[in-house]
């Protein structure tokens, strides 16, 4: 009996070369892919809800495989959890509709940026934020982020050297949050991100707090669709794909 | 001039042998040594509020030395960190007066330990906590937890093989809160503790989470003064020194 399994994936991106399966290096689909294969004695391709890069982290990464099986989806995830290391851990498995499809199907994805902003940095928690020592500006860096709400042209904050035509994203929400002992989390949700997206407009966010720009400039670098305009990539292990929705969010 | 600077550091203890240098292994006590004599061209000795065993963290450790420097104390940190691998952070450095000393002005520790109970592990963060899939029931082990107040003599949850002569310790407060998603913290605050004394006690707790024991039980055991009734020593990688008072706490 073919079944369409949905999974539900954390993992910790620190030592993998990103989601997507490579010749060479190792990554999460890969390792899941090859675990799964043990499992079901067959070969398998796992679909994610999309790529995240080298280095990055995610909570509630999705994807979906089709696969003769008879296991049920708890025992799944058990067999699953002890065979990868300790770092990719499946958090859920449930049967889902045959045509369901992890990337096609999602409609909006919630990432977290994680920024230490403090005088000195912190060794426990050091792989899932990025170190910045000076003070950072919250209230400038706000009135930035509210630029982004709703449909933009994101070629700004694209990787350099993609080929995408369609670079419009809808961004439904996005907002800095500070926790404990100066960790400030940047929150965006939008139905889909460009490469380098998110760290490229936390590269210029920060910019913002550090008062080299001001927020008028942000929203002019932002409609300037130039890539060379923006700031710097902020580094991969402070971002985490908290989640992925596959009911569309309402929008502002 | 010769002055006497207390750090406070914070250390991902995962790649270290304990804070206690050794001569073949890495040490924290070891690495700060290596860089205190690298800055001030001078043999130091470092003198910590007590050891960590190989693995535990600490958010707040303090330690002390004497030498004969010119650096102030923000330039003192930032030297230090610069020459640390990132595990291990120096958070603060203050002269203090010539006859404080670490660990004999020690009134009080505040240790952490972090258990995740829910039923998968985490990826992110896996280091910082102890996996324990079955529910715990935390109400029972509140009870057990309360026992802990107060004087008692610790034999029983103290590491085998030690000559300690004087057991008994103070327990200022202890308790269990539950942080998000199943992160559960026990807090514990004593005058002193003894070798593995924490991680026993939450073995111990966990077997009453468990109900494996009842917390009548959990009392009887303390009482005992016996080490083969304790439970497991819980791993290294959920404790974490959080804290040393050097003014002592109101007892109850």
């Amino acid at each position: 009996m073919t079944r369409n399994l949905k999974l539900i994936i954390e993992y910790d991106g620190s030592r993998y070369h990103g989601w997507q399966r490579q010749k060479e290096d190792r990554s999460i689909q890969g390792e899941i892919e090859k675990a799964l294969e043990t499992i079901t004695a067959s070969s398998v391709t796992l679909i994610g809800s999309g790529r995240t890069d080298a280095g990055v982290h995610a909570r509630g990464q999705v994807a979906n495989f089709k696969c003769d099986t008879r296991l049920e989806p708890e025992t799944m995830v058990n067999a699953l959890n002890s065979l990868l290391e300790e770092d990719i851990v499946i958090l859920a498995c449930e049967p889902v509709a045959e045509s369901f499809h992890a990337r096609y199907d999602a409609k909006s994805k919630v990432y977290h940026y994680r920024i230490l902003n403090r005088p000195v940095p912190a060794a426990i928690g050091r792989q899932y934020s990025w170190f910045i020592r000076k003070p950072l500006n919250q209230d400038a860096m706000q009135t930035a982020i509210a630029h982004l709400i709703g449909s933009h042209d994101f070629k700004t904050f694209e990787g350099s050297g993609s080929t995408r035509q369609q670079t419009t994203r809808y961004i439904f929400a996005a907002k800095l949050t500070e926790q404990d002992s100066g960790l400030l989390i940047f929150q965006i949700e939008a139905d889909g991100f460009l490469r380098y997206m998110v760290r490229s407009i936390v590269g210029t966010l920060v910019d913002v707090g550090l008062g080299k720009i001001t927020p008028a400039d942000f929203k002019h670098i932002l409609d300037s669709r130039d890539r060379s305009r923006a700031g710097v990539t902020a580094p991969a292990r402070g971002l985490i794909l908290v989640k992925v929705n596959y009911d569309k969010p309402p929008q502002k």
